[in-house]
């Protein structure tokens, strides 16, 4: 069966995007004036903030405070339709693309992809369940769960051994999210958590940050990447680099000859793409990105854009980093591209502009890489707090995550420890 | 293996509590200062605050919001021990209970049982998964999950008969649970919804409450009850007394020989007890609450009490309410006659204090209880909200409770639209 969509009345060109995220929705946006019918096809039903989620991992924030529903955020674009629903194939020669179980077809005349992206686990699936990433809400509800857990199974531990491996957390990873991670959990060790348990203290938890390369952060520059270094070491955390794993089980993880006795191991290494790139006929990366043509559209057909994590973009000479402002600037470029091809203008190559690169790491503790402009520290840190509530959309999430951001600032506590889901056996055990 | 707790040193008394519900924890808080240790077992991490769960439900409100740890309550409690784990054997006779897969036992002078209950589906237990009830966080979000998948399927049908059973809402049972929740669904489909949809019109959501007896709000005046069914037509809820379900199905809801077409319904009838209690050896009432004698002990066994939603417990003539004051009420006394009985002295019998009896229906709609003051309307409203921002637990849960009320009020949105977990095939498809 072929799928209606709304504005059946009219006869523009439908723009299909698939996927909510920061480039999805500044296509949608940037099509806002355009003579065309859009429609934004997401698994969820919300647009999530990620560079907030390992605040949800560590119990600060909640899921609500960092997604808000992509039909509200576009629900005074009336020429945006959006659909809840998995895409699980894609027609570049009949221009359709499926939706869940086949039983759905949408055409379209110009396609967007901006599916995103998955942990890598380098051949290993099997590690996902013992080891898992950081890409959803459920993903940080999964994270949270197992964190807050830890701490419950070490309290009621009678063997010493046993519960010093439960108060060990094992971060695979030194990117932003394994720095922003491995940052967070120290201060709730040492401050939050420390009053509430009777039998362990809490502040002897070992938080070990492994990395396969040779510095953290390495999409940094080396001398602000020392300075995490310093910072994480200060926290207490124990930075392990040139650390490749290569084995992880329910009790302990394997890296080279080393044993680590642990429960809770994080991952926060490699990216794969989503699965829909391959459907596309068109040339991939080594991680399955798209290598995309100066106007982000593929080759040979040029009604076909990817853009955000799925994309493969060279600027200049430099490939375009997996970051929320490149996803936002794509987004808006293959918007705009797609209303100038309309309007019978000529396309413009897609441009990244670098505004510069922040990752906390703890209180006070942050890098900022502005090109020229260098610096870590306190001023760094409250500048990423400010960027990052001026990002979030609406009022609502600012004011809350503002309130939270105040209570843990001030009382050292964390709001969210809350523990959901099957919560007395966790798969492992 | 008998597991010891914390505090070994110590030959005091041990005092077991089982749930950290209204009643337990105000048992726990009532031993403050007495030569005991207190053990409270719980099967998740958090203190619930149970009579805002609805608005969890309805989008309103973030679980956490809701919600904070158990051990951080009785932080500062240094003679409190918690313990996260599901209690499955009771043995008065050794003074013995038993955690988890029987490999950890305790060993009490005191048992405080406190296990709160589930909702009754009269002898249909099948009809759970079709309808879920309102007793846990978990709970609040699988409601929150197919109350936003209803509208999000009403979009996407293509079928007229289907779409307005998508777009028709069942509760079942007009206490306050079910009145609550049947009174702020329209005032989210009319207003917060209403520009978000294409092809619906939310404002058509029905939402229908059905009523075994012959008024709402059962525990209320009849005059009070009358004013909330006003209310609630009023809102647009169609209100069917005397209507008993005889049948749950995916698709639709039987009553009696009528049937309303719906896949959305909630369940809020009726409540059975905890089967620990069955454990007890004590006399039950007719939904499994144990009889308890004056001082809130079971006969024969002065050292064990039962409190809270699991015991049935008679004050003059009249039998205690399930509410939220009793619980506490009663936690307080079994703790305080604990601390007499070791201090030598006489128990006290309980005594509940009826401090007044608060339901909210909807915007400046609620009904209010004082003995011989009884209103409802504008004022009944605002102190409803204001009693339940003073007995929340915490600064931060006020503030952001707060955040997100004034957001409501001002705007009509809800900020918490968020569906998590299996969010394409929901388990009745």
């Amino acid at each position: 069966m072929t799928f209606s969509v709304a504005h059946p009345a009219t006869r523009r060109p439908h723009v299909v995007i698939v996927g909510g995220g920061f480039a999805g929705l500044h296509a949608a946006r940037a099509l806002r004036d355009s003579p065309v019918k859009v429609t934004l096809v997401d698994r969820t039903n919300h647009h999530l903030f990620q560079p907030l989620l390992y605040q949800v991992a560590t119990a600060s924030l909640s899921p609500g405070d960092i997604t808000a529903p992509i039909r509200w955020i576009l629900r005074r674009q009336q020429n945006a339709f959006v659909i809840l629903g998995e895409v699980t194939g894609i027609n570049v020669e009949s221009r359709t693309i499926v939706l869940d179980s086949a039983c759905r077809t949408l055409t379209y005349d110009f396609l967007v992809l901006a599916p995103g992206g998955r942990h890598s686990y380098f051949a290993h699936p099997e590690w996902e369940s013992l080891a898992p990433g950081l890409k959803s809400v459920e993903d940080a509800a999964e994270m949270r769960r197992r964190f807050l857990l830890s701490f419950e199974r070490a309290e009621l531990c009678d063997d010493e051994v046993e519960r010093a491996a439960y108060q060990t957390i094992v971060i695979v990873g030194a990117g932003p999210t394994g720095v922003e991670l491995a940052g967070a959990i120290p201060d709730i060790a040492r401050k939050a958590l420390r009053r509430d348990f009777r039998r362990i203290d809490t502040r002897q938890t070992r938080v070990i940050l492994l990395e396969g390369g040779d510095r953290v952060l390495p999409s940094f520059p080396e001398s602000l990447s020392e300075r995490a270094r310093h910072d994480l070491e200060a926290l207490g955390v124990e930075v392990r680099l040139n650390s490749l794993v290569t084995g992880v089980h329910p009790d302990r993880v394997y890296v080279g000859d080393a044993t680590i006795r642990t429960h809770t191991v994080f991952w926060a290494a490699g990216n794969v793409v989503s699965p829909l790139t391959r459907m596309l006929g068109a040339p991939l990366d080594k991680v399955g990105r798209v290598m995309v043509e100066p106007d982000l559209s593929i080759p040979g057909h040029p009604e076909v854009f990817v853009i955000g994590d799925a994309a493969h973009v060279v600027c200049g000479e430099r490939t375009v980093p997996g970051v929320a402002p490149a996803a936002m600037q794509q987004g808006k470029s293959a918007g705009r591209n797609i209303a100038r091809t309309l309007a019978g203008k000529k396309r413009v190559p897609f441009d990244y502009l670098n505004k510069g690169d922040l990752a906390t790491i703890g209180r006070h503790r942050a890098v900022a890489d502005f090109g020229r402009l260098r610096f870590g520290g306190r001023f760094a840190w409250w500048l990423w707090l400010t960027i990052h509530i001026m990002y979030l959309i609406g009022f609502r999430n600012r004011a809350t995550v503002l309130i939270e951001w105040a209570y843990a600032y001030f009382t050292y506590q964390r709001g969210v420890r809350l523990i959901m889901g099957s919560e007395r056996t966790p798969d492992r055990d």
